[in-house]
């Protein structure tokens, strides 16, 4: 066991707050890194430490492994969490830290390569016997691809092997749709992303999106700290989450939790880490993938459960032992988390930037916000919209569901819109209150979201605008060395 | 059952934010009042509506009872919440509200009548088998009253009958001392409260003072939501609350809170109130008083039990029954409370006014800040010098103490002098950690509570500047409208 004593955060804003907190009860001095576009967050007032980095445009400086490792060094850390997002996921990274001789906080690079690969992870699933959805690889053979995806079944999603953010998929509901899907997705894969090789796969239709936390300590032990629903989505970015998923029958429950433990466990996996799954309307479950990381939404499991699992991750880093049994997790009540974005959500969801003139922070009973920005700081395009998560915890999810409801009226930003209306509108959907809850929510009930103010003439002028205004973010070839920073956003 | 649409909240600051929040996810729209001294709180601003009201100095105007049952009926309201202190205990209030036709959110003036009164609090809690201390009164037969103090036992406190805030207190050790302690005090309650009767009772060395939180409904159901420990106090004041007790055995436990449901169960109570014991090392537990209103200290039962004590208070005012039985209730980790007061802890614990020039406010896991300011406004000595409230919640106690340090450290306040450090010290201090929490403890460890970077030269300094810079409020006579104003604060 080598006790941390100085911790350096490759990260920023709200989540590198979020580990400077809980670094600074457990004695742990924080460094955190600053860029000068990017030098006026919470993280870097509370941070005992501030290191400057360098990097055009700012996010690259995030993702430069080797300044990182060295940055860590130069301030006499001995270990470096990575938060969610930039380098959280990269093996290598996980890799240069270890050579570095410092402690990475997270799974080995073995792990990640293993399970933070979709392909990979997914074929090590089935050996676990972890469902996945029936699929077809074209690689495999393309000669029978065709046929191949035919007996997958429908309807079938058919999408660019190299591909993401929803660009080169087409569903096929019918036999006699799939030559038509194939030939359309090979050529925006082609387009999109250079690469016309293609996937099929069991499109599963208004599915819940259901997460497990996982965690692993170096001695074998694999524990999980109950589950997540992260239905509401938009394009394919989480918005709300909560715990415990609505409407999840609890054998259910139970099943999609051991398979999670018994997959992380066969991994050898260590640290935290998030299996996500998809389950359909009639409780089948598939395994999506598995997220190598801190979670954005931890805080949910952390309120249902009272653990700190930053904690759990700098104590099992340090190789102590999980300080605790499954038997031992205790899970109490209801939590949700909003997302605080950015954006003008009334307008197409087009990201905003500006100044924060004013910041009015919601609290009280049951009420956590987790803020990454401060009075005065500038919101760019640099950088992510999330500007902050709102989360509340309650007796049940009814209380939670109010509760949230009344943070988000007080929560108040000038100078920068921000979404906290629009969120307010979906927690008091009726079909959010039933908990139907699927990923197709926000599409399907788009019409009941936007302002009650407006007229049913007013109404449609902005559904009109907002059909017309949104910004096709997926159409846009984020360069390589950044690809990947979205993906922390699922 | 009458639904309240409407709510007055008789009160400012932190409370009256408390209770904003609560009826706003009840969707009860809320008033609260405002004074040429007091026009900055973030209750105003989140407020639905607010109202000016008159007095000088600012506090005769939330002590006037006309002007806020005026008030409350010229902004439409259906009902007044006192919150603590002002009018809270003031049985005449609760009648007048009740008179004008309106919901008193809080028990029966006949309840307040019965429990708020001290000495027919104390006679009540007799007939109902509740221990309380051995004690004589002068006002029985004064010409036996020497002999009758005798016959309660040493050590003795002799104090008068009309006294409070710690004058005219005098401790007997021994018999020999008696008639000394009595001429003193007598002279003592003369002076200070032109009252020379006195009362003598035994007196518990290094008591823990120990609350139960207890509700009852009309309907003739009390609960209790469990107990809270608050015997770190300077002068009768509390300064750090929590809850589970530490210390406390089990079945003394339940002891005290069976007997403090029996006992508002006999009296007719109704709404929130708070049974005040002390208990004395050897583990017997004397009624205390009882506080008929909604304390400060109520987050650390909200956050060990997941309830929301105003929602229960609004609810059974509306004539609801209460929601949930005993066996419902259920108690989950450990939660603290430290009261951040604009006062300079290492100078004698003198009272800091000024102007919030910034407000760097706690946040994060298990984290909670009521807030009575706001960044601009002034602090000055009109009012309390409670600013604001830091509540966390940890799965034990040990997590609770050092997230409550850490988010003391986060806590920031330039312009206006507070109590964070002195606070941080008391938390750290290894009695602390042990449970060994007496109402002694402060006098006790005050040494070990200044700064740590002083040399013990330099300690010694402030030490002395400390003893003969401190205010001796007690000393002052309070003119008697305003008298009742620092009740709350136990």
């Amino acid at each position: 066991m080598t006790t941390i004593r100085k911790l350096f955060i490759a990260n920023r804003a709200e989540i590198a707050l979020r580990i400077v907190r809980t670094a600074r009860r457990m004695d742990i001095a924080t460094v955190v890194p600053w860029h000068q576009q990017d030098q006026s967050g919470p993280a870097l007032a509370e941070a005992d430490e501030t290191v400057e980095v360098f990097g055009s445009p700012p996010v690259a400086a995030w993702l430069d492994m080797d300044a990182m490792v060295r940055a860590a060094i130069d301030t006499g850390c001995d270990a470096i969490h990575p938060g969610y997002g930039f380098l959280s996921e990269n093996a290598a990274f996980a890799q240069a830290v270890a050579d570095a001789g410092l402690i990475f906080v997270g799974p080995p690079a073995s792990a990640i390569e293993l399970m933070g690969d979709k392909i990979t992870a997914r074929r090590f699933a089935v050996t676990q016997g972890m469902p996945v959805t029936p699929s077809a690889d074209e690689a495999e053979d393309p000669a029978s691809f065709e046929k191949r995806a035919r007996a997958v079944g429908f309807p079938l999603l058919v999408k660019g092997a190299a591909g993401g953010g929803g660009k080169g998929m087409q569903i096929a509901r019918r036999e006699e749709e799939l030559a038509h899907a194939i030939s359309v997705a090979r050529a925006e894969s082609q387009r999109y992303f250079g690469d016309g090789r293609l996937f099929a796969e069991r499109f599963v239709e208004q599915p819940r999106h259901i997460e497990v936390q996982v965690f692993g300590d170096s001695y074998g032990k694999v524990i999980h700290l109950g589950e997540r629903e992260c239905s509401i989505q938009r394009r394919f970015q989480k918005l709300i989450e909560e715990s415990p998923a609505p409407a999840l029958p609890v054998g259910l429950r139970d099943r999609i939790c051991d398979a999670a433990v018994k997959l992380a466990a066969a991994a050898g996996y260590v640290n935290a880490g998030t299996v996500e799954c998809i389950v359909s309307p009639d409780g089948e479950f598939f395994f999506l993938e598995m997220n190598t990381r801190l979670q954005v939404e931890h805080p949910v499991t952390e309120m249902v459960t009272g653990l700190d699992l930053v904690e759990l991750q700098l104590r099992v880093a340090q190789g102590e032992p999980l300080p605790l049994r499954q038997a031992d997790v205790q899970f109490s009540g209801h939590a949700i988390e909003c997302r605080i974005l950015a954006e003008d959500a009334d307008a197409g969801f087009v990201p905003d930037t500006g100044k924060v003139l004013l910041l009015g922070a919601p609290a009280g009973p049951g009420v956590r916000f987790d803020c990454g920005v401060t009075e005065g700081a500038p919101v760019t395009a640099d950088f992510d919209s999330m500007l902050a998560k709102l989360v509340v915890h309650g007796a049940d999810r009814t209380l939670a569901i109010s509760r949230m409801r009344s943070a988000l009226a007080e929560t108040t930003m000038l100078g920068v819109t921000i979404n906290n209306d629009f969120l307010s509108r979906v927690l008091q959907h009726p079909a959010f209150a039933r908990g139907e809850t699927d990923t197709g929510f926000l599409e399907r009930h788009k019409a009941n979201l936007v302002p009650a103010v407006l007229s049913e003439a007013e109404r449609q002028i902005v559904l009109a605008v907002a059909a017309s205004a949104a910004p096709d973010i997926s159409a846009t070839r984020i360069p390589e060395p950044y690809a990947s920073m979205g993906a922390w956003r699922n």
